[in-house]
């Protein structure tokens, strides 16, 4: 498998990164990344299991029962990847 | 949607980044892509059809009937994403 294979094992599919896209401007609780990704929220659940499994992020104890979510520096290393994709995706075609 | 919501939807599948990465050293044929990704034939001219549909590659004519795909502009563009994302999952965790 190549780095890029690797990296996809963990971040290869696109709710992962818009989740951590998302994280990367700071810790969301999760009715806040549900409501800004429209995510289904299994999937939801899900990916942020994988993602804190694959050490991507971590899970933040809150009172009164709410999550919250928090990338890693694991996780924030994935700023620059995201940043790129981002730029590509903005430039015309 | 977000500019990497954006680019998601061009290359949110695995494969599809794969490819690309493959295509970066250099148009392949088509019996070679299949040989070295491993994917599933279906799975390989599916994805294929969609980044050409998306301008990320192009078709070219061969003789004996074989296909080969290389990069547009615009798949080249997809350069700094990928070797942030391949040393992102080369790194320990």
């Amino acid at each position: 498998m190549t780095d890029l294979g690797a990296a996809l094992e963990i971040v290869g599919s696109r709710w992962a990164l818009l989740i951590v896209e998302r994280l990367l401007e700071g810790p969301q609780r999760y009715g806040d990344l549900q409501r800004d990704l429209g995510a289904p929220t299994n999937m939801l659940a899900t990916r942020l299991r994988e993602l804190e499994a694959a050490g991507v992020l971590s899970r933040l104890p809150l009172r009164h029962n709410t999550r919250a979510y928090a990338l890693t520096e694991r996780g924030l290393a994935l700023r620059e990847a995201i940043v790129a994709l981002g730029r590509w995706g903005a430039e015309e075609d």
